[in-house]
């Protein structure tokens, strides 16, 4: 049996899309697109960005289904989850006319429209489930920490089941499941209150002048061609203008400060950023006892995984970190809650879990 | 002998401006007028929005002089400092081209616009020092404390000088007499980390959902009205707008939370806030040993004088607390950087020290 389905997270920032087609329950092709699109600039948009990413990902491919999760309904573009949840079920529905939609809920169950209309709740900040579930299929019991471009989840599974205390983002804030710092769009002074400089430390001005994007590009651990958002200034995203807006933070400019103190102020953000998943992973490491043995693997993923994820978890002298771009393309890992939800749409079409073979 | 002159105080998200008529070095009238002008949306309107203040204030009247403070200059429209002081003297002069602008030093003097434009590190964010030597007419030894929209500038006064220890931005940061923290613009995110929640505590998105103001506002410390900047997401100014925007911050919306929860995470933002004051007066106070004796007033100012910087000095048991404003009306307090360039402006055209007189 052939199937053909997209995988969609509508995030806040970014909207990522998966195109599968399996057969006899095997995936054959699985392929990404991502499109940066802020919703709150103007959630108008949001369905023709769909349709855009569908005609980029799978062209006129005829789909059987289609699996969708979202965090976007958090923007503030909406007053409420129950109003963004409607709208990007609307907008959905217009995309996706000719194909059903399902609805991943915080049970890592897919619903039908009408049921996520009706719950809102259910629906809203799930795109963790599909990461988790995605991951349950090829390693049964693990700690996966993602870190995106803006915050970070941390997905105990167990079992091969995802194992969350907190279902909700509200929970999971509450017990260390989501960490709001991420590999690029952080303002940095929500990350620092102050910083080291010149034998003293200097607090931070509470502007948004730089992002953890600069941070990373200043030291490093990203590219130019990562760094896939606008930057705080609308200016370029060189090594030099992103200096400039590390030295704004402290109210200082690139004549007052030197190259070296200023990857001295970033070195020290990046470390508090590490700090902060550490923070979060104790707290669930602390509730769950069991997974803090040596045998548990942590698993990182998305676009902080080598310099937040890792880093984090080698710190607290984790013995088995599994790269999960070492199990699927990198292009998938970078879009995992789109990958998990198209392989969860597509098992839901079969009757039975499709399974993910390199 | 009769001098007319303005004082003009060019910040980032307000520009605020003071007429001020004087009669044998007395002052005889003096009236303040504000623009919510957030220069990094469009600098290009910067010459025209100090023509409309001008108009405002001073209508037709012939000037004999301007004093001219900013920090405006540190706003990310500019790459650097002196692009921006560069950038507002030329406006500056281009909308007072008939009178002879002063710009104050961070020593608290007036100097040229040439002698500005060759040293712009000289000039920049130096508002504090106009406010300095306006209360420094007044009382010989204090501590200012003037909370504005954005930030807080703790002023030390000795025997009728300014007595700082820092000069920029920077160095203020370092040292205690510039806290980031203020009633209206400041992100919530950068204030607290986590806030109380359902005998739980809840980490907090980083997102710039919320500002002080909404704290401000939910708490009954300032009124609609007194709310004059933008809100986070471009909604309104009613309470209920300002407690979803206090939702988000946890990721939770007002179907999710009750007030009563909104409202505690409004006090505890609020009580923090009070202590990032605290913090910086204690660094002040522990340079500066003579100004901690029961004798030496705090003077309070700005628009967050009531519930920011005359709470923090009634925790620290400060034994006077001057209002502002119990001396000067409150239009010359909400705008004191303005009022006091043109006192200083006024003077020097006098070649005396221009008294001002209730």
């Amino acid at each position: 049996v052939l199937v053909t389905v997209i995988g969609l997270d509508i995030g806040g920032a970014n909207t990522k899309a998966a195109f599968l087609r399996s057969k006899d329950e095997c995936v054959e092709e699985l392929r990404t697109a991502i499109e940066y699109f802020p919703v709150w600039k103007n959630p108008k948009k949001l369905a023709p960005t769909l349709s855009v990413l569908r005609e980029k990902v799978s062209g006129k491919a005829k789909l059987d289904g289609v699996g969708l999760t979202m965090t976007a309904e958090l923007s503030d573009a909406y007053q409420t989850k129950r109003e963004g949840v409607d709208h990007i079920l609307a907008c959905a529905a217009q995309a996706f006319a000719d194909a059903p939609v399902f609805v991943l809920d915080v049970d890592a169950s897919l619903v039908s429209m009408d049921a996520a209309r009706s719950e809102p709740l259910r629906v809203a900040a799930a795109n963790w489930a599909a990461t988790g579930w995605l991951v349950a299929q090829l390693i049964k019991t693990c700690v996966i920490v993602d870190v995106g471009s803006t915050s970070t989840s941390i997905i105990p599974v167990i079992d091969g089941r995802v194992s969350v205390a907190g279902k909700t983002d509200l929970e999971k804030l509450t017990v260390g499941e989501l960490v709001y710092t991420g590999g690029l769009r952080t303002n940095v002074a929500a990350i620092v209150s102050s910083v080291p400089l010149k034998d003293g430390v200097a607090r931070v001005s509470s502007e948004l002048f730089v992002q953890s994007g600069d941070v990373h590009l200043v030291l490093g651990n990203i590219t130019e061609a990562e760094y896939t958002t606008e930057t705080a200034d609308g200016r370029g995203k060189t090594k030099r203008e992103a200096m400039a807006r590390l030295a704004r933070v402290v109210c200082a400019d690139i004549e007052m400060l030197t190259e070296d103190e200023i990857v001295q102020i970033a070195k020290h953000i990046y470390n508090k950023q590490v700090d902060q998943v550490i923070e979060g992973l104790n707290q669930v490491y602390s509730r769950v006892k069991s997974l803090t043995t040596a045998k548990i693997p942590v698993v990182v993923t998305g676009l902080g995984k080598d310099f937040l994820a890792k880093i984090a978890a080698q710190r607290l002298r984790v013995e088995r970190i599994i790269d999960l771009s070492k199990l699927m393309p990198t292009d998938v890992v970078m879009a995992s809650p789109a990958a998990g939800v198209a392989l969860m749409a597509a098992s839901k079409l079969e009757g039975r879990i499709v399974k993910w073979t390199r």
